[in-house]
């Protein structure tokens, strides 16, 4: 295999037992890793010798960023070779005219925002997978995350990409311009690619100054009406950086697993975690006042402002904490989005479907109110089998995503297509829209070399 | 005819010879308008029907939108059919809770902004074409405008939309999500397609809430450096809705075109009209701040705030009258883009070609900083002869290309590529990049009938 890869060092191939497994699969358990090697390509010419050597040898290859994916996008069970972009990790000089970084995909997160954050800068993407996961990755998955409401997704601060097509191809889009006119702008394809029609080896980055002081409050509300009146008030009259929902059942089991007394004396269906920035006195004021108005209207029971930096990390424990809490009960977790006006209803009409045809099941949501982003962790009862509840489970996924289709939904907010969510896209796109998919596919990547069987078969 | 098309009623079909003239031609004046007939559907299904007749029938067809695009993306000379969108002029119901409303491809612009403007929200995409301009043609060309430097492009503002492929079929795209990671994000491939790959039909477009008082600040400054320097401080300190900067040869035309008196004291080569938001007593002392950094840095030899929205009107004028005052000398226009950290050296080196090669042109500088985006207005001078003008003004172009290709830059920021800047799309876009559009426009539209001609020959 060295021989045939010769344009690479024998450090950049591996085809050690372990390597294989490692790199062979994302954060998503349900397949088992089966890759015929892993190559470390350091160089965007690199990059492109391999996939002009796949496509003369007919090998598929998986892209591979910080695998923390989980729908199984950088899975490799079926004898692909894994290109590893790990050794593409160089930050390049920033530019604070033009406030863009220049960075190779194999870049870390949290690296990239330390390094700004060094320099007083902000990149602002920014979820629990921070510490693993690549900027190459957050491109091709489009990245979302905590911070949407306030600076919108990974695509957002995308200025340039370069990128290696399934045939082989170096295409640099952009080229980091804020104004260009010039034909289709292919930079909004490959972001959210899935590795399915090119690899992106480079890219710069925006970035933004950083925030002011933020600001907490904890509110207990009765009903989703005034969920979505609250929201709308704060949206309004503040700078809100998040606007995060929970429901008691998750309240109560992070209370029972971390021991935290309950910020709130008084009992509630829902929880509203809601953040905003207080730069200036007018700001503080206003915040006091929607607080006030909220209390005023009952559109709350019961709520509390933070009244420093510890008590709002306290409270966000109780959003952050959720997913370690209800890991006892191995969830089977969903990841949906309706508009935001949609949240009330369509929440409604998941409920009565749970409640009725799946009583055993107990059901926790929490979600980005301000996305119409929902995340859905139905708990295993004790007494089930795990083969018997993830069927359970699956039967089920059906009556949900049968109800997103009604309400113009996406049965993949946030976490993408991959493997799992497959067999769904046609729950979220048309018939057409995923013929279409399937001849773009062809345009960038016509030896079906890349990313073999995700999103869709091709 | 109108019995080949028996779908739709006779008064939807025009062949009277001056809608050939009037819906034949953009803003562009360089072609001679020849179309064969203008259809004017009224919904989507019968922009459907026109399209699948058109195929079968092998007609061209050529979306029209308001018609005021500047390089003959909507000019009809080679008699094709046009299909006019101005009866699809319906705002529907704004969704507040979304802060979305929907609307068809032919409302024009400034009706949308008055609509929203009249329920206290703001749609922000702002140019001076808003009378005329469809919000369908806005989209097909991604127009920026005035306020980008604030709120983006177009792009940032379609939440969904719905178009007509050029092989017929009505795609539904993103259907207003927030988040919605379930494959190639096809809306933003049609959002600057210029009507080459579908027809736009509808959209739902996001609105926001409008912003504070505004403070304008008029500044003399010395050199590109020093612009560059203002720029980086006052997009750190304060909210910063405008940075323009015009030379002062556009200047004196303006003061001689208008008789507006010189607001500052002091000459200069370039002047800036800064606009900030000021709605905190903190953030009016950040300008003040600003102000006075600039002063004592010299970074500005002259300056001047503005004490009163009407004042701030006049300050304003000598940048929107610029266009008008040059009239007389009939400029060449272009509009280019560079990256804001290469505009000073990029400025020098066209200044320093078109000072050397073509010391008789006078040339005018305007744009906006913020932006990378630079408009350049060759005057004629009186003794040339028009065709002799243009000769040389295009000869010119191939180098200011040339040097747009050296800086990465755009050879169209704002303006599309459309008929006029076609032959120089190989300035701005790779060989590579150019073959994969047509394969594009191919899968969308394998008839080739949409907009032929334009952007590229497919």
């Amino acid at each position: 295999m060295e021989k045939l890869l010769n344009f690479l060092n024998p450090d950049q191939i591996s085809t050690n037992t372990e390597d294989l497994k490692t790199y062979g699969q994302d954060w998503t358990r349900y397949y088992q890793p089966n890759p015929k090697a892993i190559l470390f390509p350091k160089t965007t010419e690199e990059v492109q010798k391999i996939v002009k050597w796949a496509n003369l040898n007919k090998q598929k290859l998986v892209v591979s960023g910080g695998r923390t994916g989980l729908s199984g996008g950088a899975v490799a069970k079926d004898n692909e070779m894994v290109v590893s972009l790990e050794k593409m990790n160089q930050i390049h000089a920033l530019n604070e005219l033009d406030m863009t970084i220049h960075v190779e995909a194999g870049v870390i997160t949290e690296a990239l925002q330390q390094h700004l954050q060094e320099k007083a800068y902000l990149f602002p993407v920014d979820f629990a997978a921070r510490g693993s996961s690549h900027i190459g990755g957050n491109i091709s998955t489009n990245a979302g995350g905590i911070k949407v409401l306030r600076y919108g997704l990974t695509r957002d601060w995308v200025s340039s990409l370069t990128v290696v097509t399934g045939d082989g191809e170096i295409l640099k889009l952009n080229q980091s311009l804020v104004k260009n006119a010039t034909g289709y702008d292919f930079r909004h394809l490959f972001i959210g690619n899935e590795g399915t029609l090119g690899i992106i080896t480079e890219a710069e980055i925006r970035f933004t100054h950083p925030h002011g002081d933020l600001q907490s409050l904890l509110l207990a509300v009765p009903d989703l009406d005034s969920v979505m009146k609250i929201f709308s008030l704060f949206r309004k009259h503040t700078s809100l950086m998040a606007f995060e929902m929970f429901t008691d059942i998750a309240m109560n089991h992070v209370a029972k697993s971390t021991g935290l007394p309950k910020p709130l004396a008084t009992d509630a269906p829902i929880y509203l975690l809601v953040e905003v920035e207080k730069t200036t006195e007018a700001a503080e004021e206003d915040i006091l006042k929607c607080f006030e108005v909220c209390m005023e209207q009952n559109l709350v029971v019961d709520g509390v402002m933070s009244q420093s930096a510890e008590q709002a990390k306290i409270f966000w424990r109780f959003r952050e904490d959720i997913t370690e809490s209800l890991a006892f009960a191995t969830p089977y977790k969903n990841d949906v989005s309706v508009k935001i006006s949609n949240v009330p209803e369509f929440m409604q009409a998941i409920d009565a479907i749970y409640k009725k045809e799946y009583s055993e099941f107990e059901v926790v949501w929490f979600g980005h109110i301000g996305d119409g982003n929902l995340h859905i962790s139905i708990l295993k009862p004790k007494d089930m089998l795990m083969d018997d509840f993830i069927k359970k489970c699956r039967q089920s996924d059906l009556a949900l995503f049968d109800t997103i289709k009604k309400f113009k939904g996406s049965i993949s907010a946030e976490h993408g297509v991959g493997l799992s969510k497959k067999s769904f896209l046609n729950f979220t796109r048309s018939e057409e829209e995923i013929i279409y998919m399937k001849k773009i596919k062809k345009v960038f990547d016509p030896g079906l070399i890349l990313n073999p069987g995700k999103m869709f078969d091709a």
